[in-house]
């Protein structure tokens, strides 16, 4: 440390800022933002682009705080540069309905590139982030005319560092050579449990050497070493920097910095009177001085450089038109004008097909239509792109070609959905990412993220029951789709052949507000014959797949693969209704006439089928109905033998009726 | 490579019994197998010290398979050794009822020490066997009577190193320094989606290095070089051995070897074939030549390392005759005679004392009373320790104690829930774990993994709700309790107060078939007051916590902190009986008879509060019920403004049952 801590006074103001709306609130973490200070300083002062005045200008680079708990970090820095966040925002830190929750939360603050808070996938939404950059920038610059060209800086604490997914984020990060990515580790050794010596001694410097990135060290209270690390963590083009960043958590407290006590809570009252005074800083709570407000100021600044920008960009619009239209296109979100109706026709071709194959090929044959369709599309598997089957014609990997649409991730799960968010987040792309169901539970919080965060992100899920036979229980759903169907704004299809497989693509395509889950079987399902009424409800989630002979007196639902063994039993049933519903909580989304007409509520012999866990179904069959599906694991054999061990079959869809009705 | 392929008789039993079941099932994994078969030619024979005759012995070598595709390494090596697996057992391989699923799957084939086959949790099982070996040496062995002392060793691939997990359990392993711990990886450069240059490129050795290990590289298919280096893994005593095997995937195939086209697939008859010449073997499928099984045959061997340690143990018997029982009855997995007497007691004295209370401080007080009867409890949390209240004033961490019982586990929620259940699965401890709910979706798949191998862990989920208050949605559960209910084998309970929760701890460890999950409060909850009946009816999962006044026309259930919402609704209400369900697993367990006496199939008018995602709720109150819970994602504001925001109320409940009844 070379300047003595009364005169950063700059700095300071995140540290004043900090203590004082977490003691308002009662409760938050001064401590990183303290520790951080320092660090933030430069960078934003110095180094990073971004327009105030506008949060969404394109090219902006994008900031990411990992160790989301140090929120009022980046509130601080908003509030400071000139961001639409007032010192009464901050006064409401933590509260109900304010812009300052008590983690960064997208939507909430301008200027929050992402929520953050769950540790670890603050650094993998920014490898998605700097993946976004580098492959859009490969796509669409030309010549001299970098329109896509922006750096992504993140903030990272040790339990980021501890937690897998930043193995998987970086190893890949690594992999493809994110030049633009420069991350500060706030090395602080201090974490909940206290010096995290006793639990977390890697060798950082060497684990990220490891990966291939290029690894600096700083003491990270020296504006220089900062300075001089940024410098060259922006020169070095083809490796992603971490800036290894000693500090001391909680700097300016005097008796609480360098402790794990004020990781997480108040300072108290008169800490904070003591920490005024070792800062030198003769304000009250929530005052900053002029001068101090004007040495963060970025307004200017930023309007000149998006001004500089936006002379590019025209010179590329001139030079580029058609390009330049496809990026603005891209970066709306919006879909080409003509998806629609050649989705549509895609739609009806295939169900003049009437093939019966597996949903996963389905999907494969409904990538290989729309993808040339859609260049904002990219995807990627886990390691099971021939199982998935997620590859189209069209791919290209971005290991091969820069400019590609394909992500090989490696068996990486988690790391997978954390970058997707982030390529999601950064505009240009609308992502699809696979893996078998059951291995969704690796991502599972990405996913929850994805929905949390109301981002366009398409979660492929093959192998999805005891369907996909001998790999065995590890390897078999159960209780997955029900957890998928609880999480809020996640809209989960499992499509029940060829024509529902298209439609679900394209819902999940079109939905601009939030992610799907598409839920496919690894084996082979009958293709349905539906009029053309039928294939227009698909969309709506459920819909009466065959009409009742006779009196209505019964209903079958099902979903997926057992959506045939619903029709079987139909064919030796009168007054049966079958309700083929491939997405529930789209069906509940739709008005209540429409769901009448579809499950009148008077009708209460109900059965339900579905080879998932029995319980997300009591909610449509109710206490008077039968649900036929699984309460254990599965077992390792060939899918027959198991459908028939579980009694997942058209004997036992009869049966149940029969019982009922 | 220095032997000819048709000189390693010994080792291709192992390629041929792997290509051969995977070609009579028809699916399956030869690669892994017929790659890694010099390697374990080596540690097998040479090293491993095991029991065929008794795969329960204590003291024996733990081998964990990470790469579970690999199965058929494993069954070959059991089938030649001489464990209770024959060679029809090997042509039943992935069939249904077989002993031989598609993954090991602990219970079926002797010998199987966990269930693999979700990639990196072997190696972090195998971890928690090291850790586990660790600590019980620590605790028992005395003078040179070391009656707890094996190796763990360890096979995994490329995919367990790209996992996340991997990252989490091999950082703290290094940490722990455990010594006994030997990892062979099987570099074969080969993954699903083919060369893994593309998307893994990790420096593996330097990576472990940084986590504190001792790395060696060896040429896989050198059988003295494997030797040598497994001499040397086991002559370093303080850090963990990792040995990189550069191997040939399918070595023996002439024209798949080296190449991903044999890592998930049979090879076919016709390579079959020439794979039989490549190796010079003669023998028809499943034939193995008596000199071979001659070979192979541990039995003998260790009869006599059984034999040898009965001795040793019978000595220590002798001069410590009360830890040599201690020890037996710990690693039977029985409580001490006198736990449920006295447990039964602190469950009497914290209803006297009726505190109103947190239930995660519920949570440590009753592991206060619970700890010093309960040796065996190894704690941990991931670095919420004093969040999770999960400490009691006994503990010490191992870091500091060898002999300790408390694991600070570090930012590490799937790391440390699979180290967990390897812990389990040593024997001699009941692991318990605990982080807030939301993150449990970080450890989600091992926590499935724990109820798949129906081990005793106890999951401690705190901040439970909405009730956590500002830490906002990233932090707030919602779909997560469903999900645990969901999971076949896991109890989950949510108590309602100071007395639910010692008997939820109570049931929990009383419990050796599976694992159970609490899902505690951050907020204080107020006591209720019980008479003895219901006390005993607390462990049958649900029971009448208020006698309605009246005639029964409506029934409100509740959990947890909605358990006071649903006391103070009834105090207003007439007719209304209140069913506290702090696990509704168990109380599915419960006969009809007592289901009925709490929940009479006749009432309809049922409300049921949780703060929780409703959907869960239906089952048991049906078409004609209400749930009064959660739909979206929370709010970062103090707990009592959110319970406010969302219609969690006395007052919604009342209006609930009054809008039914």
């Amino acid at each position: 440390m070379t300047t003595p801590l009364n005169e950063r006074r700059i700095a300071n103001a995140i540290r004043v800022l900090a203590m004082d709306a977490v003691q308002q609130a009662n409760s938050g973490h001064p401590g990183a933002p303290m520790g951080m200070a320092d660090i933030a300083d430069v960078v934003w002062r110095e180094f990073l682009t971004h327009n105030p005045g506008n949060p969404q200008w394109i090219n902006r680079d994008r900031f990411v705080l990992s160790n989301g708990h140090g929120s009022m970090l980046q509130y601080a820095l908003l509030h400071l540069t000139g961001y639409d966040l007032s010192i009464e925002d901050l006064k409401q830190f933590r509260q109900l309905h304010s812009k300052t929750p008590g983690h960064p939360e997208l939507g909430y603050a301008p200027g929050i590139e992402t929520t953050t808070g769950p540790l670890g996938q603050g650094i993998a939404n920014a490898v998605g982030f700097a993946l976004a950059e580098k492959t859009l920038a490969a796509q669409f610059n030309k010549d001299d005319l970098n329109v896509v060209n922006h750096f992504t800086y993140c903030f990272l604490g040790d339990g980021c560092l501890m937690e897998g997914v930043s193995h998987e984020a970086c190893s890949l990060a690594g992999t493809l050579g994110l030049g633009k990515l420069i991350a500060y580790y706030d090395d602080n050794g201090i974490s909940i449990d206290g010096e995290v010596e006793g639990w977390f001694s890697d060798d950082t410097e060497q684990r990220f050497n490891a990966y291939g990135w290029q690894v600096l060290r700083v003491d990270g209270h020296d504006a220089q070493a900062i300075r001089q690390a940024t410098l060259k963590a922006q020169t070095e083009t083809t490796k992603p920097t971490l800036i290894i960043c000693k500090t001391i958590i909680g700097l300016g407290s005097p008796n609480k910095q360098g402790k794990e006590d004020c990781h997480g809570a108040p300072l108290g009252g008169e800490e904070i009177k003591l920490t005024r005074e070792a800062l030198g800083w003769a304000e009250e709570a929530f005052v900053i001085p002029e001068d101090i407000y004007a040495a963060w100021n970025a307004k200017e600044k930023g309007t000149q450089a998006e001004a500089t920008w936006n002379e590019l960009f025209t010179q590329y619009q001139a030079k580029y038109p058609l390009e330049a239209a496809e990026l603005l296109r891209r970066t709306s979100g919006d879909l080409p004008d003509d998806f629609a109706e050649k989705a549509a026709q895609f739609i009806s071709d295939t169900n003049a097909k009437a093939e019966t194959i597996a949903t996963r090929k389905a999907s494969q044959n409904t990538l290989q239509a729309f993808g040339p369709l859609l260049p904002e599309l990219l995807g990627g598997s886990a390691d099971l792109a021939g199982s998935n089957l997620t590859l189209w014609k069209g791919c290209q990997g971005i290991q091969d070609n820069p400019a590609g649409n394909y992500v090989h991730y490696g068996v990486r799960e988690f790391g997978m959905t954390a970058i997707a968010n982030g390529v999601a987040l950064h505009g240009g792309f609308i992502p699809y990412v696979a893996t078998f169901l059951m291995f969704m539970e690796y991502a599972r919080n990405a996913v929850r993220m994805s929905a949390l965060m109301k981002q366009r992100v398409i979660h492929v899920y093959t192998h999805d029951s005891i369907g996909l036979g001998e790999d065995g229980p590890t390897h078999q759903p159960i209780e997955q789709i029900a957890s998928l169907r609880g999480t809020p704004n996640l809209n989960t299809w499992r499509p029940a052949d060829t024509v529902e497989t298209a439609v679900a693509w394209k819902s999940a395509l079109e939905r601009k507000e939030g992610p799907s889950a598409l839920i496919l079987s690894r084996q082979n399902l009958p293709f349905q014959n539906r009029n053309a009424e039928q294939i227009a409800n698909i969309e709506k989630g459920a819909y009466i797949l065959a009409e009742e002979k006779g009196e209505l007196k019964a209903i079958i639902i099902a979903t997926g693969s057992e959506v045939d063994l619903a029709m079987q039993a139909y064919t030796e049933l009168d007054g049966v209704r079958v309700v083929s519903m491939p997405s529930a909580e789209v069906f509940m989304q739709q008005d209540a006439a429409y769901r009448e007409t579809v499950l009148p509520v008077n009708i209460r012999a109900r059965v339900a089928v579905e080879a998932a866990h029995v319980d997300y179904w009591w909610k449509f069959v109710g206490l008077d109905g039968k649900v036929i599906g699984m309460t254990s694991y599965g077992e390792s054999a060939p899918a027959k033998d198991l459908f028939k061990h579980f009694g997942i079959s058209k004997d036992a869809v009869i049966n149940a009726v029969k019982s009922l009705a």
